[in-house]
């Protein structure tokens, strides 16, 4: 066979050539604009070309500070088809990560946004490898910055030579990207991708049997592209010719639903705050959600009463989905097998309500001291994940010994198995409760909460007891509206038939609002802490 | 990332782990059997056993010589995972090129099917490589036969190691298949496999965006399993956990409009004359085709009245494919863009009866005297193609310099492309009928001929013609029945409106049966030597 590289500019080549006229829409500060895939992609040369007029070279890492916009997507393609690393920066990091992460990938150029100057600003002095900075603004004229040189992200793509091609020869080995896992404790970590996971990754997305992206979608984006490569969406779509609709900064449920109706979305990908949010925000307004098939959700586990409510209210199909940075990210996303049709109402919730099926490619298994644990929904164990689009180490780092053994990532998340193979994350590793030698998973009392129609958010943490090691603490924040007043009493009456009598937790919380990681997680840690202090413990 | 490599044994592996209950339906010489995939994993990893017995190492050759059955199936995967070379050998080629594929590819073990081995047997004396025979029969005893050593299947599947584990070390690029391209002329040429290709190819197959294939499928693979692969879906149907229903030795229409019917077919792939027979036997009988989503068409063009009443009559898709032996094979498959969706009744048709869009992963252009063919549906050019499915060179073969030229692969097959990108193959180079300077395609012609309500089948071939270089004669085969006995005049008048006056046929030939190569498509040079005795040219 030939030897043909899987790499990122071929992906362009198709798009420019079958999907000239198809449109990318993009939502900035000044508004919504519309782009053919053939004025991107003619863009998209254009960087290519200022790229190398900023002397970039093949294997320099350029890193992006942005919201999701078009130009964003322009900086997806460009920068790894002249071969060098896109390195997407989470915005949300502190300022002390922030010098990290700039300074360890050692970038060489930034592309930030405007509104976002300010923080970059505010650490430039112990940046140690940016040699240019490029502001991505629909303005004409540079804005006030104290960051230097400072470039125009339109003026350098209109002094770009027009005729330019990627001509780079480029290994599907070579890496593609970079991304930094936001960890709660210790300095980030450093995942590079290379052309052939992003590329391999970007087939098993358009699979009929994972998510099943295609032309003929319209996908809205909502996981940011600083964000495992907003689980690795603009690659695909942009690939297969799909309408791709950005929706750029600060979005709220409000922008979601709207854009949604607006530009009539097919499919969407966030984390289960964003789709909370985005139910509340359906059942008040009058949105047409028609062209909606599915909402993947990913990052933690979504409540079966949102599922459920999706489904019922809209006739959304509410895929989970499951992966890490580590992993590109896709590893399980929720299957209804051929033989599970007839299951009841209620196992079938229960089925969309786990992370769901290894996609093909990539291999599994689960693992405690006792060994491999046994596919019965209830044996857990430590999830191990390998394949052709799985991280096999940290980027230039020495931390690489406990995740990475035996040519298996250890993901540190507590998983069970069923029968048919369905993953269902328990736990992380760290935030199981250790309760009289017993485990008690903190996230089944949290998903069971959830499902509480007073509740709106849950988070159950782990607190010292003397007698059994570790008991469950409950942190509810309620939802809005005197109704919704319930009482400590309430919550462990709602509970006790689900669960046995020492899992119930020992105490309930209700606070305004839970500590949450820069990707939306909840703040575990955090919480323990203020918990630890409220209970004077 | 992980250097996790694409080969066929991580399929099953997959197959085994997640859809042990997912069922083969085989039809053999004694009758349907039904084998859960949990069984079929079983016997693929007792073959593999059962081949190191034989003396069977990594890289050798081990032919095939079978119709399509579980066995056949077991095959396609046993003999990959322990590192030797799947050869699937084409039933219906004359005994000199049998001899000179076996002989070419060195074949240690030859797999038969009891009703295939007298061809095997009179050309016994000839092959150089045969090590051992295996007869792939149900009964019990052994054939009486003139091959030695002859081995039962089952026999050595019974005797075989049953905790046995593919274990062997294979690297994506390792071949994993062979197979001989049934040319009209000249020795047949071998095409290597590798892992990595065909594990590409089905990803692709899989794509919603191509034919889609799905755990949900019920496959019926009419194409034979020594064509291509039978189009590569027993590999990626048994990866997905699709269920695969095998139709055995001596198919007809019949047979496969019930097994259509009992089994819930949702999915077939066959040549145009399987499914003119087909639509014929459906008009006739009454089969229940509701679950039959697609049937996928190669081999040559369909005509546009069998993809309407497929359609129409039983709401049946009817997709068209391009490949050949040396691209593993799919290269385009009708796509419908969502930016196509408002074309009248008749310009869908026109395009569904095109060979479609080049798959996600291949890249095609079309080249003549003039360079590259404008996309205008008119300018003609022939079809190159390169990806890392598609092959590089024939395998031990000094005839690779006319189709692989500067990293492309020349089909031979002339086309025009549309503005959409649609390729539809106009002829092959050497079918194409040069009239006074222009070219007139007898593909075209033949559609056309094909769409008339009498005309069963038709083939339009050149004649030599001193004034005007060469000129078409059309080769008709008529629908049997009185109400079908149409004229020369009939078919001339029923042209005219169609084409230029100088396309039409200078004769209309009325024959019994048109002859075809050894899998189904019209065997033109056999056709044009009978024109010319016929008109005493």
């Amino acid at each position: 066979m030939m030897d043909t590289q899987l790499t990122l500019d071929s992906m362009i080549k198709r798009t420019e050539q079958y999907f000239p006229k198809k449109e990318v829409i993009s939502r900035t500060h000044s508004g919504v604009q519309k782009f053919t895939y053939s004025e991107i992609v003619g863009r998209m040369k254009r960087l290519g070309s200022a790229l190398e007029s900023l002397g970039v070279n093949k294997g320099d890492r350029v890193g992006t500070f942005a919201w999701n916009h078009h130009r964003h997507l322009e900086a997806y393609f460009a920068i790894p088809s002249v071969g060098a690393v896109l390195h997407t920066i989470n915005i949300r990091l502190s300022k002390e990560h922030l010098i990290y992460i700039i300074n360890h990938a050692e970038d060489k150029v930034l592309f930030i946004d405007e509104d976002l100057l300010p923080l970059i600003e505010s650490i430039k002095d112990d940046l140690e490898t940016v040699q240019a900075f490029v502001v991505m603004t629909d303005n004409e004229t540079l804005p006030q910055s104290s960051l230097s040189p400072l470039y125009s992200y339109e003026e350098l793509l209109k002094n770009a030579e027009s005729s330019y091609e990627f001509t780079t020869e480029i290994d599907e080995n070579d890496p593609a990207g970079l991304c930094y896992t936001s960890g709660t404790t210790g300095k980030p970590k450093g995942v590079l991708y290379t052309h052939r996971g992003i590329y391999l990754h970007s087939m098993a997305l358009a699979f009929k049997d994972t998510v099943g992206l295609s032309e003929s979608d319209v996908i809205l984006p909502v996981v940011p592209m600083f964000h495992a490569n907003a689980w690795g969406m603009p690659f695909v779509s942009t690939w297969l010719g799909t309408t791709q609709v950005f929706p750029g900064p600060g979005m709220t449920p409000k922008l979601i639903a709207e854009m949604i109706d607006e530009y009539k979305v097919t499919f969407s990908a966030g984390v289960p705050t964003i789709w909370l949010g985005l139910l509340q925000e359906l059942e008040k307004g009058k949105y047409d959600t028609s062209n909606v098939r599915a909402l993947l959700c990913g990052g933690s586990a979504a409540p079966k009463g949102m599922i459920q409510a999706f489904e019922s209210k809209f006739g959304i199909s509410f895929l989970h989905g499951y992966g890490m940075t580590e992993t590109s990210p896709l590893v399980t996303v929720t299957r209804i097998k051929s033989t599970m049709e007839n299951l009841s109402d209620d196992d079938r919730l229960e089925v969309l309500s786990k992370q769901g099926l290894v996609v093909p490619g990539i291999e599994i298994k689960a693992i405690n001291e006792n060994g491999e644990i046994k596919p019965d929904g209830v044996d857990m164990g430590e999830l191990l994940i390998r394949g052709p689009w799985i991280a096999d180490s940290y980027y230039k780092d020495d931390r690489n010994t406990e995740a990475f053994q035996d040519g298996w990532l250890h993901t540190g998340d507590v998983v069970t198995l069923d029968e048919e193979g369905i993953v269902k994350i328990v736990d992380r590793t760290k935030d199981l409760i250790k309760s009289g030698g017993e485990w008690i998973s903190s996230v089944d009392l949290e998903n069971a909460l959830m499902a509480h129609e007073s509740v709106f958010e849950a988070c159950v943490v782990a607190v010292p007891d003397v007698k059994w090691q570790e008991r469950p603490i409950a942190c509810i924040v309620l939802k809005e509206g005197p109704e919704h007043q319930i009482s400590k009493e309430d919550v462990l009456e709602f509970l006790k038939p689900q669960f046995a009598k020492w899992w119930l937790p020992d105490e309930v919380l209700f606070i305004d609002e839970i500590p949450k990681t820069s990707v939306g997680k909840f703040l575990k840690s955090k919480l323990r802490e203020d918990v630890e202090k409220e209970l004077a413990l």
